[in-house]
C-alpha cells in the first residue's frame, strides 16, 4: 500500500490540531499548528507529492497559511460534509487511483473515507469508529506531530525524505 | 435515570474547556472548544435532543459558537449566579421534567444544579464537592473531549448516536 | 502560620498562569488563567482577604481582569523589580503586618520576598530557589489551579471558605 | 566546550515554543514563550553573553519580542534557509570563534548548524537526525523551559548565574 501513494489529504481539526481551536473576539476559531507538521508537508510539496485537505469547517487562515506551504487552494475542500466524493474530485482532477491518495482523519465524518482511500490513518486519539476504519493507527495525538510521523514514515519508505537546502530555500 | 434523558445542559468553564481562558489585548478571555465536543453537539441537535448553557461568565463569542452549532440564544444563559433558577425556567420554556435533563458542572457554583437536575455529571478533574453532587464522575477531564464522552454515551444507549450525512448536511 | 493570614499576594507568571504567554500580532503577550484560580480570588474577596499582585512584566489586560474580580488597581504592582519594597508598601497601606501576608512565586526574582513575607508558598514546577526559599511547596504546577489550592487550604483552616450565592451574585 | 561558551543562539519553533504556532484570524501564527526562558535571556543578557536567533519562519512580533529582552535585531536572522551562513556572519561580525557559540535547535534543518556550532544542544522532543548531530540533548522539551535549563546550567558552570536586583531594575 504505501509504496504507491503518491498523495496525501488530510482533515484538519483532530490530526492537524489537537482538537481544540480557540474563539477570538470576533467568534472565529482559531487552530495551532505543529511546525513539524509544517516541514513535512513542505518536504512533500519538495518532492513531489500531492497535497490535499478535506475538512467540514471553514477556515480561512488556514487555507492562506497551506497556500504558503505550496497548497493550492482548490486543493483545500471546506464545509465538505460529504467527504469521499471530495475526494473522488481530488483524484480526478489530478488524475491519481484513489488507491494512490491516503486519507487522514479522526472522527465519525471520515469513516467512510478512510475506508475509501488507498491507506487510511488516523492518530492515537481519533474516536474508536475511525480507528476500526483505518488501515493504520499511530502512535501520535493530532496536533502532537502526528501528520508528521505518517509523511515521514512515508517518504521514507519510497527513500524520498530528501532535504535540499538550496531547493528549500528557492521554493519557501 | 440515562434512559430518561431528553436535554442536556451544561457549564462552559471546566466542562467544555480545561478551565483556562486567554486574556486577548482588549482584556476578553478566549476559550478554547474541542471539536470532539462540538461534533457531539451537532449529533445532539441532529437527533432531536435539547440543549442549553447555564454560566456565570458573560461570553459573546461563546454564544455566537453556539448558535452555529443551532443551540438558541434564549437557551444560553450567562452571567447566571443562581443556575437551579435558570435550569427551571428551561425545563419550563421547554416543557421537560427536571428528571429528563442532565447536567454537566464542575466547580461549587455548579453543585446545587448537579443535585437538582436529572441526571448530574462532573469531569474528572472537577472539585471534590462538584464529584460528591454528582450522579456520575466522568473518566474525562473537562476540555478533553469529556461533554463528547457523556453525550455519546446516552445517545448510544437509547440507540440515537446516528449519524446521518445528508441530514448533517442540510442542517450545518 | 496559616491561622494569621489576612491577604494573599500573587506573581502572575508561573503562579496564576503555566508561565507560557503567547504573542499576538502587536507583540503583546497574552496571558491564560484558570477559572479555578478565578473563583479562589472571587471566594477570598467576598470573605473579606485583602489581595494584591506583584510582577516584574507590564500586563494590561490582566490589571482589567482583576479589577472585574474586585481586586483594586492600586495593589496591583507591575513593573516591580524590587518585589519586596512593593510588598512592604501594600501592607503600611492596609494595615497588614508582614507575618500577616502570605506570597505565592516561582522564580529567582520571588526569593527575597518568600523569605520575607509571612507563608511563602510556591508551585511544584518553581525553580529550586524559589522552592527552598517557601516555607511550601504545593503539588500543583503554576496555572493548573494552585492558586487555587493554596487560597482554598488557607480558607478551609480558618473555616472561611463560604459560597453564599446571595452575596456572590450582588458582588461579581 | 562548555567552560568556552560566550554567545547562545537558539531556533525559534520547538525551541523556544512546543512547536505549535497559533493561526490569528490575519493568518499571522502565533507563538507562545515560556517566561522561565525569558529570564534566562536576561539573565544571559545581564551577564554579557551575546545572543542570537537564527529561524527559517518570519515573525515580526518575536522580533519585537526579543528587543525587549536586549536582543539587537541585527542579530535575529529570519526566514534564514541556510543557517550555518547565518550562524558564520553573527560570529564574525561579533568576534566570536565558532567553538564559543553554542546553537539550540530542534529539527532537520539546524542538522548541519548543530555539528558546525560550538556547543550543539537539542531538546528531548526534537527529531533525531537533531539529536544525532548533537553534542548534548537536554532532558526538557521544547516551550518547557528548555532554553532556561540550557542557559542556567552553561552559566553556573563558569560562575555567571548572577541575579542582581538593582541592575536586572535598570536593564529592564
Amino acid at each position: 500500500m504505501v509504496q504507491n501513494l503518491k498523495a496525501f489529504v488530510f482533515d484538519i481539526d483532530g490530526v492537524l490540531t489537537d482538537n481544540t481551536s480557540m474563539l477570538d473576539a470576533n467568534c472565529q476559531p482559531m487552530r495551532a499548528f505543529n511546525e513539524k507538521d509544517s516541514f513535512a508537508i513542505r518536504m512533500a510539496r519538495m518532492n513531489g507529492y500531492g497535497l490535499g485537505v478535506i475538512t467540514g469547517g471553514s477556515m480561512m487562515a488556514v487555507k492562506q497559511r497551506l497556500a504558503v506551504f505550496g497548497v493550492p487552494e482548490e486543493d483545500i475542500y471546506m464545509h465538505t460534509k460529504d467527504k469521499p466524493r471530495a475526494f473522488d474530485d481530488f483524484c480526478t482532477r489530478h488524475g491519481y487511483a484513489p488507491e494512490e491518495v491516503a486519507y487522514l482523519g479522526d472522527d465519525i465524518p471520515d469513516v467512510a473515507l478512510l475506508r475509501h482511500c488507498g491507506w487510511g490513518v488516523a492518530p492515537a486519539d481519533a474516536v474508536q469508529e475511525a480507528k476500526d476504519a483505518a488501515d493504520f493507527v499511530s502512535d501520535r495525538e493530532g496536533g502532537k506531530a502526528f501528520v508528521r510521523s505518517v509523511l515521514e514514515s512515508v517518504m521514507k519508505a519510497q527513500g524520498r525524505w530528501i532535504f535540499d537546502v538550496a531547493r528549500y530555500d528557492a521554493m519557501f
